[in-house]
């Protein structure tokens, strides 16, 4: 198994000041979530009392957490960084302590996934500093996996693989989409996952909503489902695929646009190299999608990065000039719903020096139980 | 079990519109999260997406959903609330929708929990607006739980109960913490909720650290045992709950400040009744482990509220001068960490018009196994 320290080395961090100072920032304050996992290795829960990783331009960076989340803090990989760990206690104002420490600032980079509730009172602790994101400093890192966290995401995509592959079992007419989902759950984690992300059984009318979630309607014969499935492993990194089942005969308009669909996904996919922009991606699968005339149910985009979160950059969407580069790692997931059914087949690939590699590799067929 | 339209009757949506008025704001921006859910019923995913329910001060409230989440929204509560319902395409910019309807603000409150990446895009598309925390005008209803509330509150703090019964059965010299916390986690869903929150099993020397998850550390002959577990009702309300065990004789130090515990916290539930303040509930548990010696060892406040979130308000906290009323739910969980083990007693009470009542009723002594 992939091991925290290639995952997350120490050196990274040297990386991201660098990266603080010449996007012209004072600072980058970063709360638990994706963006502080990915600079430290360290996966604290967001709470409301203010953990926060503060990177500024000049000085050493350091770590705010509250007393109770010390020993944690420093049983983490953070701990090995070789970063003070301050700790403030229960009645002390930890925006307080920032400030005293970080003096006045003049621009502060933010973790997307901050709360507005310690977003606002860093604006009140920091009047004159202009907030941004930290996406604009750590997008254009996190956007190119290493090899280790290519590892770990092959590593996600065959967990989930192996549940996909016990899925046909427990697919049955009289059962509810609920009972499915929860034996599916169950899988996502007894296969190495130690979060279930989300859980998609759409069966029949329901596979005509792209993000329906799992439901009491009991599954039929003839009906297709939709199985779409994500977890995220011990090495924080997550996986996500879609297949598609029937059960029994499915209706005779699918069997059309099912081959439609997998048409449009194989040539997205293989439009899978560096330099092609993420919008010639969807618009592969766009295209073909449309010719055949589904164009007005195809109604989202193609794809979404992933990594340590289930969506990140880069979107493979229409307007997305980003230019595909050796490690961007992505799902390649058209779907097609005319109603009263549809269809989505998702793989997560990853853009390698001369094309790409698919990390599902369960068969793309309708699957007929 | 407590039904959704009790739990998120239609007319909040009117009280909420009216509170925003009144503390002059000119709008109240929700995204998905606590806040949403208590309003209209929607639980719907945090996601990079924007999901936004729109309360203008003027004009009538409405609900921007992507496209692709339409048929969630117009299947969740939200639908009954007779709003309208925006759906915005993959390629157009949310933002740009709400700007056009809204007009320009003089200042907005939003959730709480909202990603900066959405506060940041909300503060550029209405540049002169001032922004508020939506719990400016909602901590003040979210904080008194109405006897619905109170129902489901009740029903989780039954079914964490049905967990720590269980627990028993789990520990035992040579396994894990990790083990035990699988099994914990296993029987918190089992039970009746729909999410674990968090599960602490912490022994021997990492019963000294309040916020300890689960580890490898092999449980041992004479370990004192914290375990801290909650997690989410099919109602959206949480449970938390801690009780101590011990595997065989615990040390002989731990029985001395584990009696002072159990009448600190005793004390600190028989303070619980309207007009009194939080910090004076907090002051009834420390005075007691103060006067015991064990003042600089009770390194966090006596407790959060509890409802929709793990920790909302009201914290049991010094400085917190807020009055009881009926309907406010709260922990009442002081500890003691001297190492090289420590101790902690928490149960949720809810204020009632002459006092308290308990949702937590397992035993407080200490369990040995």
């Amino acid at each position: 198994m992939t091991t925290n320290a290639a995952l997350y080395p120490a050196e990274r961090l040297t990386v991201v000041a660098a990266a603080v100072r010449e996007a012209g920032l004072s600072a980058l304050l970063l709360t638990p979530g994706p963006d502080l996992r990915y600079v430290t290795g360290y996966d604290a829960k967001q709470l409301e009392r203010l953990t926060c990783l503060a990177v500024p331009a000049v000085g050493d960076p350091f770590l705010l957490v509250p007393r109770l989340e010390l020993a944690a803090a420093q049983a983490s990989p953070a701990s090995g960084l070789g970063i003070e760990t301050v700790a403030w206690g229960e009645t002390e104002s930890p925006f307080g302590i920032m400030k005293e420490r970080l003096g006045p600032l003049g621009s502060v980079a933010l973790s997307d996934r901050m709360w507005a509730l310690h977003v606002l009172q860093f604006r009140d602790a920091f009047p004159g500093a202009r907030q941004e994101l930290a996406s604009t400093v750590l997008s254009p890192l996190r956007i190119r996996k290493t090899p280790a966290e290519v590892s770990a995401l092959r590593e996600a995509g065959e967990a989930i693989d192996r549940v996909h592959a016990q899925v046909p079992g427990w697919l049955r007419a009289g059962r509810t989409e609920r009972e499915v989902g929860a034996r599916i759950a169950e899988a996502i984690l007894a296969q190495g996952h130690v979060q279930v992300d989300f859980v998609i059984v759409a069966s029949g009318p329901n596979a005509a909503s792209p993000h329906h979630d799992v439901s009491d309607r009991v599954l039929d014969d003839g009906d297709v489902v939709v199985v779409d499935i994500g977890g995220t492993m011990p090495s924080g990194y997550c996986s996500d695929c879609t297949r598609m089942y029937a059960i029994g005969r499915p209706p005779a308009d699918f069997a059309a646009y099912y081959e439609v669909l997998r048409e449009a996904q194989e040539s997205a996919c293989e439009a899978v190299r560096p330099a092609v922009t993420a919008e010639a991606v969807d618009r592969a699968a766009r295209d073909i999608i449309a010719k055949a005339g589904y164009g007005d149910w195809f109604i989202h985009r193609t794809g979404h990065g992933i990594g340590l979160e289930s969506h990140e950059d880069p979107y493979i969407v229409e307007g997305n000039t980003t230019e595909l580069a050796p490690g961007m790692a992505f799902s390649v997931e058209p779907g097609i719903y005319p109603g009263p059914h549809g269809a989505r087949i998702e793989d997560i690939l990853v853009c390698t020096a001369t094309g790409y590699e698919r990390l599902n590799n369960a068969t793309r067929d309708l699957v007929i139980v």
